[in-house]
């Protein structure tokens, strides 16, 4: 592991699952000097502090990030705009800015007409770990052990502080990849934003229905599992679909098309074609699981 | 538990994960006097053996069914046709039929077509327990403890013939409920069979997409939970949805109709609509789970 961090205030901004597994893991693996986390509920901050995740806090964003080497910025999408606007003020010339966010350009925009153009010092990232359950009550010190962390740096970037976020999220564990923004972007929505979508809406669909009470008493472990994203904060997922909303219609729309296909399939009774589907499906889940299984989602 | 099958000849043709553990259950709980295992492959019916699950197999249909008090049916739905019609001339009068099938309207058509109308001892059930894994290997003694068990009698079916058949179940840890063959349908239709379709045609949207490989490799855990469906026997849903077509497709169009809402919002960045729709989800996902987890989807 890198000393990159040796020493440096970290300013974790934000202590639910993501921020709060961060300041558990920096803390647990002795990583960084002082740890200071930033939240609204003071109750949550000394939970924080009492885990031992974090060596002080504050509720207050400006104080908190005067002196800061790193800030990392764990809020919702959404509010990451007005949190930048506030920290701008005291956030020191050489303070590295990185975040957590599900879409990227969201936050590249936010950056810029925050500061009229993003900061060379700012680099976009993306754990590409979580969970359905959320705030600090749900984060860990392995969440990002083993996982995907995806960096959007742009073209202006400092690469000193690309190497400093890369450092940061390899301590933590995780496997540091870079793309672009708009890349990004697209395929989140394609393996994370859609699904999640298809989720939330089924569970909807199927309690809107007449004795939807009944219904889901009959439902199984695979609804289980297929719904278990339903169950993750509307908050966060308002302000991702939200900020993701073209990227995620493209590919709703290829999706939607595709079930056209298989309703007719299914009125017309049409073998062939549902069964070609269904070996294409489980052959290329097959190959998903391969990944995922034997390190390929886990590890280069 | 009751002795109903005490001393009894229980034929299982087909001797997948649910015959094979329908087998192994018996076996294991020492319930039934003989166990026949009828299937087209030796060297399963020889591990079934070797396992103790069955007592004596066959590759005939016919023969195997003499003097049988108990048939189960778990051959794929599409074939339940020809299976019948195999054993009708052996099948003693006295003999009691339930099979293990997903859409239960296929199977009362399919007796009805072989024995003019569906025979009084002819009790058609559906166990709603399963795996995205198939086969003998997949199968497991404690397949059915604490699932439930949908039986759809008909009108005139044997008194008798259900309690033989709900002792069975329950004999083997499951909660037997009864409902009519349309309700079976569409409750399933709207639970199993259209999660199953939307997994599948995910995963095959995706693998359509440009550079899948790439897609699938940031994919994470919530993309494996939601797909995990995908993985199941391309056999056995084609039949499924062969079978059970009309009223997966009537649950489709309101999922369709409510994602075309949803896409709408996207693309308006209709704040209050999809807050409104992921917090509905989510409350109605939460009320499931309590279903689910504390028993209600596994006991009275």
């Amino acid at each position: 592991m890198s000393d990159a961090l040796k020493d440096k205030k970290v300013v974790i901004i934000g202590l639910g699952l993501i921020g709060g597994s961060i300041a558990r893991a920096l803390s647990a693996r002795n990583i960084g000097g002082e740890i200071v986390g930033v939240g609204r509920e003071q109750d949550v901050l000394q939970q924080a502090q009492e885990a031992g995740a974090i060596t002080s806090w504050s509720t207050e964003l400006s104080p908190a990030c005067e002196d800061a080497d790193l800030v990392i910025l764990t809020v919702p999408s959404l509010t990451v705009h007005t949190v930048l606007e506030t920290i701008k003020p005291t956030l020191p010339a050489q303070a590295v800015i990185t975040d957590a966010a599900s879409v990227k350009s969201a936050i590249v925009q936010a950056a810029k007409a925050v500061f009229g153009e993003t900061p060379a010092r700012f680099i976009p990232g993306h754990p590409i770990a979580g969970s359905e359950h959320s705030g600090f009550s749900a984060s860990t010190a392995d969440l990002f052990q083993g996982k995907k962390v995806i960096l959007t740096p742009l073209e202006k970037s400092d690469t000193e502080a690309v190497e400093l976020v890369t450092s940061l999220w390899e301590a933590l564990g995780a496997e540091v990849l870079t793309m672009t923004v708009e890349r990004h972007d697209e395929v989140l929505a394609a393996t994370s934003h859609l699904p999640h979508l298809l989720a939330f809406s089924l569970v909807d669909t199927l309690s809107q229905q007449g004795e939807s009470e009944e219904i889901f008493r009959y439902a199984a472990g695979g609804f289980r599992d297929f719904t278990r994203i339903a169950s993750s904060d509307p908050q966060m997922w308002h302000d991702i679909f939200m900020t993701n909303g073209p990227a995620t219609v493209k590919i709703l729309d290829s999706y939607i098309e595709d079930l056209q296909r298989l309703r007719k399939a299914l009125l017309s009774g049409d073998s062939e074609e549902l069964m070609k589907t269904f070996k294409r499906a489980n052959k290329s889940r097959a190959r998903f699981l391969e990944f995922f299984e034997k390190g390929g989602n886990n590890s280069a």
